[in-house]
């Protein structure tokens, strides 16, 4: 990422509207502004945070009726001077002061460069940077829960507990590495044994949170599936129509498959609508059944459809029941048509567990669908307010960090020297500084910077 | 369009971004932020024009962290006390500090709602308030010129002179009627019909800057055509290159119309490439070269390409500029493939007016071609800082003021009773005050207003 005194970036989103604010960061970006702007107050003169009215203006022309709001180091965003020019919401507009400015000596920001500068001057430690990245990326309820709780410094001041845990532990087998000539032992060993084994728990916790973090994060995948004629489409369509939620329909890589997302409860989900399944001669349809195959080991979930108005008995279900079992992933069986039946084995099927019977043409029995598909996914105490890990590299540094505790207890086990121990828990603590970013390298910087939009 | 006291509205571009801006504005709206708002200071206590930092809670649930701008009536943009929240940019958030502000007692604003508040409130004329419209909408440097010279007032002082004149101009007339038993002429029939012509004169040039004003606002319709392989679609994909302008495909109503967007000189040209003009029997070329005669017919400038190095002799190109003149559409000729010809034919045709030699493959002769294209479809002296009529409106009503104008010429010199000449007279003045809109009714605002975006 370059650098650069003062950045400059258009913070709103892309296109035309309104208004749209370009946001200018720096030591000397108020003096910078000067240069091109004309109103009673001068930029670099302004009471901090008031808004100043006036024209941006190149040379003689006029660019711009605006309003700056004004910041000064440390109290911004990211504790650097900044200003935030509110203009018209063209895009030639926006071009244009973009333009005027990195003539007049400011540089373009790179992605994140914003966040990262607060980073750098201690505005946010990195999980809470990254953070904003999520943040402004949620699209459901539950996502900017999470995003929220971890902005604002939930997990840090978790793992802060953690990591402090983790240096009293390492203090006492310093502490011991300095008399070793002496072959004393300070620290107890069950002592020791407890506290690493209970941060390993907690740290396992958080693992395990992962899979509903990142299940929140990118939408959790729900396959439908079941013979042809089951009335998975009606069914999808009856769930979309139910909630208007963000719809859209991406063309799969083949044309049997069709992905659609849907809001429930706060949560995400992508319905993977599959090619019925059926055993065919068709060389193409082959391949369709054989990637709905592929769709249903990869969903979270299985929505197995059957038409309960086509099983005259108990046996005929349990061949139904076989094909969804085959999958090695969760199944709620869905029985539909339930309104075009009166046969008597709807009542022999009420005690399987995770059956739904459902219409999916007048929509009876979709709420309790729904409400399986949550229970089933996230689980019945889902809380936002706890930690949840939902991004891959915290994900991978506590892996690490776990991993390197386990290597500690092996060691106290095998009553290893506390000298070999000492390198094993200094890696714990490298791991787990990583996420907050009280251990950094350029290179992670870059790699987790260049993933946030511009003007952020 | 539906009146409310408080409304509420993005005013950002739609979509996700760094950070999104909701504008809220009437008569309390500072007292209704303080339900939703926890920070140091109130909405309703702040310093007008400061920026206040805190949170949107929804009860006891955090919405987001956000800034606000508070601005109180009458120093805003609508006159009414008004803030802009500027929040995380997601969706998400976006709608959800949107429903929350409505459940407290905001109503969505519609379309121009805070520019009409503005009108309303005597902050903007009509005139400057459909300009922000079009300011937020321009694309090019020449479009950009004209709405912010209509915004701050240009147009607007322009149609004052004429209105005081006219003013003066009436209550002469007035004058006599009030006298009107005594037979007598106040105003010197003379220097009144002088009067009448001048502002005539000049709404006359304001009525055929129309053109020109209507070209920048919806861009300049240009076609290519010629015949087939004379070039075409390599000088639309040369012209293209050479200015990386906003560009995009519009896929046409036939597959043989391909419309491209160029920006030159700061003015917008859409570029049509047509099909090949040639006799043909194939039905469905043939409707794509009807398709293209209409296309040429539209146009504002006809690019006739054709290649040079196929023309032997001046009397094979008469041939091409009889096809190019049965056109009814200013023409410029472009001998194409000049660097594949060295016939002494080239020197012949030099002398033709509008002829232009170029390039398409290595690019000669384009700069040429681009300047000729100004110059044929703007002028040689265009001057965005001269008042340009470039709204539809305001058009038809200087179409009106005129002829109400030339009413009263006739009326005066057919010596009619100045009572008679009255009436026209304010239907002069009835015209050119809905201009600005010193003369204005709920129907005309909601249709000019309906127009814009939302949250402007």
């Amino acid at each position: 990422m370059p650098h650069q005194d003062i950045i400059v970036a258009v913070a709103t989103p892309p296109g035309a509207g309104a208004i749209a604010v370009i946001r200018l960061s720096g030591p000397g970006c108020l003096t910078l502004l000067d240069k091109v702007f004309k109103g009673r107050t001068k930029p670099s003169a302004a009471t901090p945070n008031t808004i100043i009215y006036g024209h941006i203006v190149d040379g003689q022309s006029l660019v711009d009726e605006v309003l700056i709001s004004v910041f000064c180091s440390p109290a911004s965003y990211t504790g650097e001077d900044v200003a935030e020019i509110s203009c018209h919401g063209s895009v030639f507009i926006q071009k244009s002061i973009i333009e005027l400015l990195i003539r007049t000596g400011a540089g373009i920001a790179a992605p994140g460069e914003f966040t990262q500068r607060a980073f750098l001057n201690g505005k946010k430690d990195l999980l809470q940077a990254e953070a904003v990245a999520d943040l402004i990326a949620a699209e459901s309820q539950a996502m900017h829960a999470v995003a929220l709780n971890q902005m604002r410094g939930g997990f840090s001041k978790e793992l802060a507990g953690l990591r402090n845990k983790l240096i009293e532990f390492a203090s006492l087998i310093e502490l011991e590495l300095d008399f070793s000539q002496e072959d004393v032992e300070f620290a107890n060993r069950n002592d020791l044994s407890a506290l690493s084994n209970g941060i390993i728990g907690r740290i396992e916790e958080l693992i395990s949170s992962f899979k509903l973090g990142n299940a929140i994060k990118n939408g959790i995948p729900v396959a439908i599936a079941g013979r042809p004629n089951a009335g998975k489409s009606t069914l999808l369509n009856a769930l979309l129509n139910e909630d208007r939620a963000i719809v859209s329909e991406i063309a799969g890589t083949t044309r049997d498959t069709i992905e659609e997302r849907l809001i429930i409860e706060g949560i995400e989900f992508r319905i993977i609508d599959t090619a019925g399944l059926r055993q065919s001669n068709d060389t193409i349809e082959q391949m369709g059944v054989k990637k709905s195959y592929e769709k249903i080991n990869l969903s979270a979930v299985l929505l197995y459809v059957f038409d309960i108005s086509q099983v005259a008995e108990k046996l005929e279900f349990d061949k139904e029941m076989a094909e969804a079992l085959a999958f090695d992933v969760p199944c709620i069986f869905v029985a539909n048509k339930v309104d075009e039946t009166s046969k008597p084995v709807v009542g022999s099927l009420k005690d399987i567990p995770n059956i739904i019977f459902i219409s999916a043409k007048n929509g009876s029995g979709l709420e309790e669908l729904k409400s399986a598909l949550v229970t089933l996914s996230v689980g019945k105490n889902f809380n936002t307010q706890s930690v949840i890990v939902s991004n891959a590299r915290h994900y991978e540094a506590l892996i690490k960090t776990r991993q390197a505790l386990l290597d500690v207890n092996n060691a106290m086990d095998m009553h290893i020297p506390a000298d070999l121990m000492a390198i094993d828990l200094r890696k714990a603590l490298f791991h787990l500084g990583e996420i907050t970013g009280n251990i950094s390298t350029e290179e992670l910087l870059g790699s987790i910077f260049g993933n946030f939009c511009i003007g952020k």
